[in-house]
């Protein structure tokens, strides 16, 4: 079977470096046709910056890179440098890209490319806020139908949320945007806060990780550090979700994830839960099932599996 | 040690007639000194005539029964027989109460009661929408730092609601009367449906209650195997939370329950999340810690406890 | 005819003053049998005093007064001294009253009374915030089809408010309690500041008031002398409305408004718009015309009137 | 002083088409540069082919006409065909346009052309759903401080709305982008319903354009009949407003319209309200008067000038 073809959508974020990591590790099954950047955990500028400095380190430079949107579509962009660190990867020891970004907006490239591809042969994967796929969306509906499905990380209702009570970090940025995705009718698959806490990276595994020895590896482990130890608090052990990554895990490796068909819609109208992934868990609104919610992860294979696609990488 | 002065504020409901026959069974604790009804699970008429058949099931008929609001402050109000059957305490057979209603309303009660009581010595219980006691915090607002205590069932935030997906039914009937409650200053502990998920009857309990062979506990058991059946489909055992009698259960063996001091906010402004109980967790709004959170229940001191004090009514 | 009965629910307040003497020096059309006061303009303590101040100056302190709400239904009070000066009724120099408040909560004398005269004999008049009223329908629903009418001053809606710019002081300071009214069935009648601002009281017409030369004129020509010049900026004249007074004039002379029935609702949700009256004047969303929305006012024929029942007054 | 550089972003619309052909009689203060289509009054296809069709009826197929979004950024479209025919310029009798569309996006050209051109040369006047320009604004947000000021018909606070009783149609469609627009820093200048009904056009009017005899003024003439005739049936009188043409009348003639510089916020939150434009009119909020609100308009002067310019045209 053919590698599935793959356009990533992200902020990175060192969760995000792991995602992609994880995908340009696994070219077998994932075809990475582009990456497109959004303004996110840190500004565009750095997370272009970052996705260029990650492809570089992958020895994948010849995937284009794009940056798309500096903010959301209607509100303004709040960024999560007290999560990342400064940079949105630090931790990760690298010279400055020499890949130039490609001319072309990632909102642009989204549309031209969806139409271009057969149809129902391109996934979309968001790691960051939703705002370059609702612009493209919006900008040109007829791309909906041509998706084959996209795949995100954000969101999270039985965990309540990260960056509000109620929301989760990337649905919270861009809660507009998430709603038009989630209301376009395109076959979607979240990975919630609810799904990423369940598989949380332990210091054991980032030793093992970086003992692997290459560069890729060794630097993926000191992101994995840094991200380890700084910014969340809220956790009981050394252990911390790696939220992103679980988004390729589940590309690779559906059957680790528990999975459930609901409704989910985007709360837009109070400012104590905008953002918040409303998840019809037991079908009491009747609403159309429009989304693959992911839950509990096989931890133990899920990991297995990121090592061993990690390890692969120069 | 005094018994503690608890006033029950109800909409029976068999798990609110299981919290009173609880409250009813264990007078060295808690000294019930009046019960006022509400609509709610069913009308008013119906929990104000459920109450008296369960203090005469008690054989309490000397406990006032105050009659409160038919309806929410704002809202219209929604019923739940499809949780509890046409009467509200279906499984029930109990003849009609002899005892009256009191002639008061249950809102001029509460005010009176609370302002003749000494400053501090009255817990105020609710079991369903918060109604009674919002309208008189509205009327007479110098009660509110005379109460002890609020100890309510109501809300939820990590199992998400089971009125809509993101509101629980006593506080999405009523939100405007939580909130009044909730931004007052009293001191409150919430059982919500987090809490309550986590101490399911079981078919075997019931059974253990029934061979008690009082009158009491015959009938207890006859309501809790009508409850059990009928209704929530949702879970997956033959297991059912008897949610109001967590509020009972507190009260006599707090160290049962994990607790947590937290911000709990009602959402008042969106269609999607009205009713929610936002809990801030993780502390992120700075705002001030103003309900006990209850978590996790040891089950099986839980039902111990109740089994024993259920026995020793007639 | 007989005069109609009609409980006036105050926040003295200037115009508050100038509505009850309007209603006091016409007893021949209406007979004010109670009078009920709210935390509105200014504190409840002070608009209860305010309402006895201004009835024993029309020398009527055979009216019962009956203090109510301190505050709102579910928000907290703002009140409005940067328009009434600190005392709410600024201007009036008149003793402390000597007749003491009834004892009974206002929202309880509304039901019994409203419980206790034929059906469809009481019309009730709000001059401030709903919330008495609001309190009394969600004690008593049973009282709403015995009222024969409400006839508020409050809303706005072509005039955009005067305490937001989207509402008006009245609604927004209790928007559940006027939702609770407007949703209720009742038949309403509704001077808003469309209305008043249609009848402004002139520098000359207050001087002919005050060349009445009696005590009741001299001081309410104080009032309004104060009221005009404190406070609304806005204005590009000397001449000011005296909002509440509309009412009085409605009930005496409804010939002299133009009246339109439409639907008028209560926005709730947003932090923009909560309090505003939307008023669907084009009947474009096909609900019940719930409210005769009062308009321009034949401004002289209401000025003599009130001229001509002010004189009667001692 | 060369004519002001202007691009046209529209969903003709009879009103629409009174715009442009406003606007191109007067090339000596215009300079039509680029024409930009959206999904509003009618869907995008007819939109843009109607576009088409009044640039080639002005004789000006020379300026370059680009299709833009077909619906809001994040609502569903709503269409007026109500008020406009299914066309959209019903009453228009013309030929199939024969120039082309332009290739680009509208979007894409919004954000190239503004940053083609030197800082503050370009004015963009919008007289649908604002769904281009904010579309634009969210993808490149360094066009905004390029602009020189952006001319809009939309709103309406005074008169209520139109499309709901708060809201007027061209921001209730698309709210969130007239939110970005007015949050955008932009000087803007709106004229709203509260504006434009102040400048009716009357069936003589129409008979003297009509008279001109040119092909323009006759077909301008039948789609002022049609737009006269249909859709609105609140207005008392014959005369009917011509809401886009304001546009172009303020651009060439500011001394007609009264003015007053406000602060201006789209509200999003309440599905009663959402859509409007609450209008700061007494600066209560104290937030950054960020809008030129239009108000009453010199009809006489404003119609004297529309027949003189829609007269030059072939």
């Amino acid at each position: 079977m053919a590698a599935r073809k793959i356009i990533i959508d992200t902020d990175p974020g060192q969760d995000d470096a792991f995602a992609l990591l994880f995908a340009l590790g696994s070219p077998a099954e994932l075809d990475v046709i582009g990456i497109t950047t959004v303004g996110g955990n840190v500004p565009l500028a750095l997370t272009s910056r970052n996705a260029l400095q990650i492809v570089e380190l992958a020895g994948r430079s010849d995937i284009p890179v794009y940056a798309g949107c500096p903010g959301p579509m209607v509100k303004k962009l709040k960024t999560a440098e007290y999560v990342h660190g400064p940079t949105g990867i630090d931790g990760l020891e690298a010279p400055d890209p020499v890949t130039p970004l490609q001319p072309q907006h990632a909102v642009n490239y989204l549309v031209d490319k969806i139409m271009a591809e057969p149809e129902g042969d391109l996934t979309v994967c968001t790691l960051g806020p939703m705002t370059n796929l609702g612009m493209a969306m919006a900008m040109e509906p007829r791309i909906i139908p041509r998706i084959r499905e996209v795949v995100l990380m954000g969101g999270g209702f039985f965990q309540g949320g990260n960056a509000t009570p109620a929301a989760e970090f990337n649905i919270f940025v861009d809660p507009h945007a998430a709603h038009v995705v989630f209301e376009s009718g395109v076959p979607l698959t979240m990975a919630s806060i609810d799904c990423t806490y369940t598989a949380q990276m332990t210091p054991e595994w980032i030793n093992t990780l970086r003992a692997v020895g290459t560069r890729s590896a060794v630097q993926a482990a000191n992101m994995a550090d840094f991200f380890r130890r700084y910014g969340s608090h809220k956790f009981p052990t050394e252990a911390r979700p790696i939220h992103d990554a679980c988004v390729t895990g589940f590309l690779l490796a559906p059957h680790l994830f528990q999975q459930r068909l609901c409704n989910v819609s985007i709360e837009l109208m109070s400012p104590e839960t905008i953002g918040m992934t409303v998840v019809d868990w037991w079908h009491v609104t009747g609403r159309r099932k429009n989304c693959n919610v992911l839950g509990r992860i096989d931890s133990d294979g899920f990991f297995a599996l990121m090592l061993e696609r990690l390890s692969t990488l120069p």
